[in-house]
């Protein structure tokens, strides 16, 4: 499993194109700027545009899977689409979809989204541990077996979240973010992978310390981290290394609006110009 | 708005047909066990067979989306059907998709599953606030303006949930799940109807008390509870008052596989003798 495991892949297509991830987010003003209708073929449209732009310039997109469930099943089967089309392109694609449940129905999300030859096959989704990480264990089992991965939310830069995330364990004395992070970490290292097939979303904008997350020693396995906060939220991506320290070794910086609102002429350049400022950034 | 509420609709309905949530439950070994094929077909007969079997016998529904999303687009289609076919049957919906995310991403999970006339238009949508009750400020609002409802998970009964939902938050000392159902209140409160759209989902199984959730005080709007753990995961409907106190005026008790398992010909006398027996013990 090692070679075919996600973390793996995920450092591979880092290693070749960088850290950035493209979203697809077909929001209904970004329809409206690109000239497209609000329905489901605009946003297959879109999202097949995006993956051409991507392909070669970027290694990994991330669509955000709301914007096509508001078109019901006519928006999934363009997501369908564009899933299949971006994966043939080579690029590796994190499905946003921040599912969360308990025992055999998040692992039917699992299914839905990680298993190989499924319609909305991706190479990993974001998913909520709201309900504790442990009870994630079906779509945990689910990656490792098939070579997905799961992006964990832990620490998200939403002020909104602050409260719960930030809050307490009783028993440890850690902060919620860091009790997920350290119960991804524990599940990595049971999967044994070098890199693990587990990752987090930390937001870039967040104080890592003051969530008691640690940056200065790296976890074995390697996490991933996806991140979110960049660009025109206000993190800069010269300053990754200093923020996510020990945790930047397998780093993507997630960008979406500030990319996407280039328009459909002038997105094959910002992918490009934004791919290679975010390479020099993070060499 | 106050006739049309999702609170007043649900209260209703509770006063008519009593507190019994059916699940539809599409599971690969349920699907096995009534003779249907584990794909779409198979989820969409499923579902139309519990929605004709609850009409007039129970007054709420509860699709549990995971099990159809597995089928991707197709799955989609098939609980548009069931939608459909739930609604015109007089029967309450909620669709159990446990959505959460910020900004425009939750609020196109909104329009996908609370806008009048959506393919995927449920009465009211069970969602996750991970990232805090305030970033859920867009379905929050579609759903007081279309008269449809939220049900925010609050604590839930599986175990591995309990160090994120016990946590305690800084600044208040309150549980995360408080938090949350304080949260709501005030939402509630905000948007005015005598009862609130906005629910929380809280585990049957679980000592409230030692949430720090108060159950002698009414809240006033009174908030809708969705409970499952009662049934074959534990709880005795006959001590819903007991353990739900003032936060059972307004209480659903959800079933699923316990009454799915009767299997399709015993479908019916189960959902009426589960029926009668929580509403005889509610009463």
């Amino acid at each position: 499993m090692t070679e075919e495991g996600f973390g793996s892949r995920l450092a591979a297509a880092i290693g070749e194109h960088g850290a950035l991830c493209v979203g697809i987010d077909p929001h209904s003003y970004l329809l409206a700027d690109w000239g497209l209708p609000d329905d489901a073929s605009g946003a297959r449209d879109f999202g097949l545009r995006v993956v051409d732009a991507a392909a070669g310039r970027a290694g990994v997109v991330k669509p955000q899977v709301a914007f096509f469930e508001r078109f019901g099943s006519a928006g999934y089967h363009a997501l369908e689409e564009v899933l299949e089309a971006a994966r043939s392109a080579g690029l590796l694609v994190i499905a946003d979809v921040k599912r969360g449940d308990v025992g055999t129905s998040v692992e039917a999300y699992g299914e839905a989204w990680l298993t190989r030859g499924s319609r909305l096959e991706a190479d990993a989704m974001t998913i909520s541990a709201f309900q504790g990480v442990g009870s994630l264990a079906g779509p945990i089992r689910l990656a490792a077996q098939e070579g997905k991965g799961l992006f964990v939310l832990a620490a998200t830069s939403n002020p909104e979240a602050t409260a719960i995330q930030h809050s307490i364990d009783r028993d440890s004395g850690r902060t919620v973010a860091r009790v997920i992070i350290d119960d991804v970490s524990r599940e990595n290292a049971l999967i044994g992978d070098p890199i693990g097939p587990l990752g987090v979303v930390l937001g870039a904008t967040i104080d890592l310390a003051g969530f008691g997350i640690d940056t200065t020693q790296a976890p074995i396995p390697a996490i991933p981290v996806l991140a979110p906060g960049f660009g025109h939220q206000g993190a800069k991506v010269e300053d990754a290394r200093a923020l996510f320290g020990s945790l930047a070794d397998v780093l993507l910086v997630s960008e979406s609006r500030g990319i996407l609102s280039a328009g459909p002429d002038e997105l094959e350049a910002a992918i490009s110009t934004r791919a290679n400022e975010v390479r020099a950034a993070l060499v």
